[in-house]
């Protein structure tokens, strides 16, 4: 859990700015959901290994005493709330309780999640996530869109050394199968399949055998979801369709990443992404296309997403299907700061008011109140010692300017305006000293 | 806890555009703190009601195993983490830790915090706090700095109806001492005062009774600490500084008080405050000057402050003072969305983008795209039924313009325009529409 100060937080801003006007410029609308949900909410959307990284609240007073009384107290016992977990589960729980949103709900969201996960780089166990999700909508196009505007976030970052690598989920399901793992073993080679860009080829076969998918099956998966090397982008579609020729639901998903490698290179995305059969995503909701950014700059995924059709409808009834994208923000702000890609970013204010003693503290608010209604950021030096000393703090604080009003310059309305960079110094009246500031 | 959908989070967001723009104005960065906190850090802050009104978080794995293997569980084992209850506790700690801050630091904090209380009109488990403070110094220009911010963000959303009830810890105490309330009293007389605004007169009586204070100890400190009707401001000073002759403490206190006032009248406060005896505010730490905002526009505050010399020692050992002002937001947008003062807040797309079958989506996506890179916001109707319930989609979600795109369009590179509220059509290449959206 951090702390964030002044200069790290306006970086964040930033990127979090950035996101929101681009969304916005697709249509995208905001949301925000409470922090804490429903135990129930929560439980079951995850895995296993989801569920045991919830944090979880405590009972009060009555409920927690009931719950103590009993002889045998167990963690579910103890409380029915948990910390949100991520921003999708909370998204179709809201769209599931909604009946009014538009139908094509196309909502974006910026909020921390918590997860108890022992932390890394660019890992915390409370974390910004930046999501974007299309509702209500089997199109193409919503795929598209939400990976042309992520594509759009990072490059409007001044960050482009990225690729979009996307699968489809029914497609490695098919060469899961194609390779003759059991349907049963078919969520154990998922899992393993999910860590090859985190432990390699070799990791992959060893927990595949592991969980007692054969040798022949691990060589036949990875020769299967592996681009042979110097395959383009048509070839590669080609390998797959020819190896899974009698599947109808493999051609229809391999058909559906054509298209939309089509439809991408009409799109900031043109030139940022590529066809990955050997893509997993851990998340079990995944339907169709899946996506993730990777980058060489960064060791891990920058942001993930895909089509989930079946998550909404685990909250209402009826099926609602839909598509997202989640910016991995913290690893983000970790990339552009190592890159230095966020330039100077002022923070703190343009002028200090430095003041003499014989000066009334009033006649100080009235000057600052003055620069201030015309839009100037300005700090006033609470005490009276030495100028020298106040002049100094002006400068570690990061001010452009220091206003000194001594007996004569409280009199006339003016200020001696110090330029602490050039050394310069004139006195002006109150109503002239915003526009030197502010002139370029 | 609630969800908030676009056309409330647009209100709020103008709200906190509003504050943080005006509080950097004063020269206050921004600051963000985790949501988790210690309990240690949290605990015995807040008054024994605040301690229970914690949200805990539960232990995980072995530590909750090892908890209920206890044969006498009691809450203190479950857990050693809990929820943000405020923004200042956490900013003490952070000022103790952070030795390299500056002198005199001017932080904003605009998070949310959380309390396991019931929830009434404008109060929520989950709310939002705006607080700005300064620590390091004890001039009162920090006070008049604080509390001239809050009036300027509160002028500036178009709400002027409010005061701000100035009081002094010291003032007060020395109130209830002069009543003949015993110091061991002292504490119960403070919490019984602060009730005033919500059970009156009557009722501060009742509950001092029930605290074992005298009727005549009652009558005393309800006549000294409320002013007499038709007092100015001065004359209510003077009534105070004779009732309280003999207290030096007292006296100073007062002092404090006018020259606060004389302050004031340089900013934006002005015309907006006033003294008021009778002022407690619950929390514990408060040492000098307190505030509170009152509205006749809302029964209850509208948010309060005061200055707390020894909380930030409590965490570092030295002491360093501090003084500061928390808006209480929720129910500021409430009052807001009450006196219809949002005005129109825009929210979705400019123009949403409705196309014919026989057009590509990728040709859909160029043209989507074109526009975006000039600035509009634009929607795509993911699909092509019949052109009208394309239109009608985009009235309902609020669109000022629809751009139909055909097989000529496509061919041309042009939109057809229409403006959904005149109605009037126009045909214009993808380069020239921005600017027509656009125009005033």
């Amino acid at each position: 859990m951090r702390d964030f100060l002044p200069a790290e937080l306006v970086r964040r801003r930033h990127v979090i700015n950035t996101i929101q006007q681009t969304y916005e410029k697709y249509g995208f609308v905001p949301v925000e959901t409470p922090s804490i949900e429903n135990l129930s909410t929560l439980l079951g959307k995850y895995g296993d290994e989801g569920d045991q990284l919830l944090f979880r609240i405590l009972h009060r007073r009555d409920k927690l005493a009931r719950a103590l009384e009993k002889s045998e107290v167990e963690e579910k016992d103890l409380g029915d709330l948990g910390l949100r977990y991520d921003l999708t589960v909370p998204l179709a729980r809201l769209v599931a309780n909604n009946s009014d949103l538009p139908k094509f709900f196309k909502r974006y969201q910026i909020q921390p999640v918590w997860r108890a996960d022992r932390p890394g780089k660019g890992r915390f166990r409370e974390f910004l996530q930046c999501d974007v999700d299309i509702t209500g909508s089997k199109s193409l196009l919503a795929e598209a869109e939400v990976c042309s505007a992520v594509c759009e976030v990072l490059l409007k970052l001044g960050f482009s050394n990225f690729e979009i690598h996307i699968n489809h989920r029914q497609l490695l399901k098919s060469l899961i199968k194609a390779s003759g793992i059991s349907i049963e073993n078919e969520g154990n080679a998922l899992v393993a399949v999910d860590k090859l860009d985190k432990i390699g080829v070799d990791g992959v076969a060893k927990e595949l055998s592991q969980r007692g998918i054969s040798e022949e099956q691990t060589r036949n998966l990875l020769t299967l979801i592996q681009r042979p090397c110097g395959l383009d982008e048509a070839g590669e579609l080609e390998r797959l369709k020819a190896g899974l020729a009698a599947d109808s639901e493999a051609l229809a998903a391999i058909q559906q990443l054509a298209e939309l490698s089509a439809l991408l290179k009409s799109t900031p995305a043109s030139g940022h992404f590529n066809i990955d059969a050997s893509l997993a995503r851990g998340l079990g909701y995944y339907t169709g296309p899946i996506f993730e950014i990777r980058s060489p700059d960064f060791s891990g995924s920058l942001g993930g997403g895909g089509r989930y059709d079946g998550l909404i409808g685990m909250f209402k009834g009826s099926e609602i299907p839909a598509v997202g994208f989640s910016i991995g923000f913290e690893r983000l702000v970790l990339v552009l700061e190592e890159k230095g890609l966020f330039g100077q970013l002022g923070c703190g204010p343009e002028v200090m008011i430095c003041h003499f003693a014989d000066v009334s503290d009033a006649k100080v608010l009235e000057a600052a109140n003055c620069l201030r209604e015309a839009g100037v950021k300005v700090e006033i030096y609470p005490e009276t010692p030495k100028l020298g000393k106040q002049i100094a703090y002006a400068e570690t604080a990061g001010a452009a300017f220091a206003a000194i009003i001594g007996a004569t310059e409280a009199k006339n309305c003016t200020l001696s305006l110090k330029n602490l960079v050039t050394g310069e110094q004139q006195t002006l009246p109150w109503k002239e000293v915003a526009a030197h500031i502010k002139k370029p």
